[in-house]
């Protein structure tokens, strides 16, 4: 494998991309805001101006888009990579979607002769651009096999989880579960501390000395300490991540009551103005609904 | 100080009456349950038969009940320690409470000479055996310096939160949401990763390695993937300290909605009959009310 493209150039995909570049692959990229394939091409490669000219000679196309209505309108729409790839190459969907999503465009893929990795991601945009981010993936061992040389440029941590693709987007959406709750429950805690008089420093520096600790803790509450909200990331990523736990919960009939929450307590801070920014802002809305000062807010 | 009593001798209280004895202290244990006081007094110093036995003569008492009712009894009712201990000695008070009640029982320590370290505990029953705890420790700086000794003893990491007692109880029902929240939400997406038929054993290696993990799904799912549910720490502490949280989000007119739902999850599997099994039950519940087959169930 040489050459690759790369849908989808935010701050995941942008950094997946250069990794690939550093590594030694010729990367194509494409966006649909054309400054950004500008500035990629600058630097990094070459640019496409539509997906359908990323997949043309492409040896494997990394797909990083929002969703799974992106990913398939990017493959399978008009003017889309899957008809111009070569036959017999690889596509390495990164987007979270659920499994029945996954399976689905896997099967659309197999039907016109291409091979497909479920390939959702975690790590943040850093390690995207340090070719150093989780990959947990699924997929037919032909298909990873040809894939292999791209995942091993983007993974710190690759994970094989199945021969079907599906199984990589239900890890990735227990993950998000996890990571969603306890977003919103350190949001909860931190400002709890607050309302309770403590010194919210000091209540970071021993939860994340004891047994209520979290990555997400450890992570975010920082955020709201300096009063930093820029989207790391966004607000909008979980109201749309637990949205997906939530149609699974009720298609699997499956209660989830604690995603069930935190997705209201995500979508309140969307509602009040804040989807855009970071998901740490969650504290924000705790913070305004009791009238309780965070800095910077 | 040469002369600590422990009233409460359960799995925490014994083994910091332990640690107590193995630092050099001659050390009184008092509980409710005859026999343990016997066990105790056979291996590792001498047994009361009332809290106001512990009490008289002692340099400072440990209560290690279970809440701030039993404190208060042991403390200040009928044979309680504090009418016995000689003044100026100390109480240090570990169960875990709302920051009022330990504000009140400090208050009623002040008026009879006592000193009072409001000193709530973590870490579990075999930390408190290794004299390994962490302390969340506040009170007046006499009371602090006159306790340091015994909490030197019991503890690997003592935190000194404030001069007032309350804070340190404010610390840990912060830490006991996070923790109870943490554990309900492992439950919810252990038993949600096996109702999408996933390798669960995998699951625990991806997400301890992720964005989802928290100290309470690395500890607490291996119970689960074991099926042993014997009670480390049991479901009864949760709906206990998430009751405590409940009570005063409503005081201090703080919604915690998290707080709130895991709470329910707790109630729901002590309903079910596992209030005295270990806390990983409410995967339990998850699995028994889906009809999902979990291991040892």
């Amino acid at each position: 494998m040489r050459r690759v493209s790369v849908i989808g150039l935010g701050s995941m995909g942008f950094g997946i991309a250069v990794s690939l570049a550093r590594a030694g692959f010729a990367v194509t990229g494409f966006d649909v805001r054309p400054e950004i394939v500008a500035r990629f091409a600058a630097e990094h490669g070459k640019g496409a101006r539509s997906p359908g000219e990323a997949g043309a000679d492409a040896d494997a196309i990394v797909t990083v888009v929002v969703n799974a209505d992106q990913t398939n309108q990017v493959l399978f729409g008009e003017g889309g990579a899957a008809a111009a790839m070569p036959r017999g190459s690889v596509i390495v969907s990164c987007s979270t979607m659920s499994p029945d999503r996954a399976r689905a465009l896997a099967a659309k893929a197999r039907e016109v002769d291409l091979l497909y990795v479920d390939a959702p991601i975690s790590g943040g945009a850093q390690r995207a651009a340090e070719g150093a981010l989780t990959v947990l993936a699924s997929g037919s061992p032909q298909a990873v096999a040809k894939a292999q040389p791209a995942l091993d440029a983007m993974a710190a941590k690759l994970y094989r989880l199945g021969d079907e693709p599906g199984i990589g987007a239900a890890f990735k959406m227990v993950n998000q579960l996890l990571a969603g709750v306890h977003i919103a429950a350190a949001s909860e805690a931190i400002v709890f501390a607050k309302r309770l008089g403590l010194d919210t420093a000091k209540v970071y520096e021993v939860i994340t000395a004891s047994a209520g600790n979290s990555w997400m803790f450890e992570n975010r509450v920082p955020h709201v300490l300096e009063g930093d909200y820029r989207p790391r990331s966004a607000v909008e990523i979980f109201t749309k991540d637990l949205g997906i736990v939530a149609d699974m919960s009720r298609s699997h009939v499956f209660a989830t009551p604690l995603a069930a929450t935190a997705l209201q307590m995500f979508l309140m801070t969307a509602a009040a103005g804040m989807g855009k920014d970071d998901d740490a802002s969650v504290a924000r809305l705790y913070a305004r609904t009791a009238k309780i000062d965070l800095p910077g807010d």
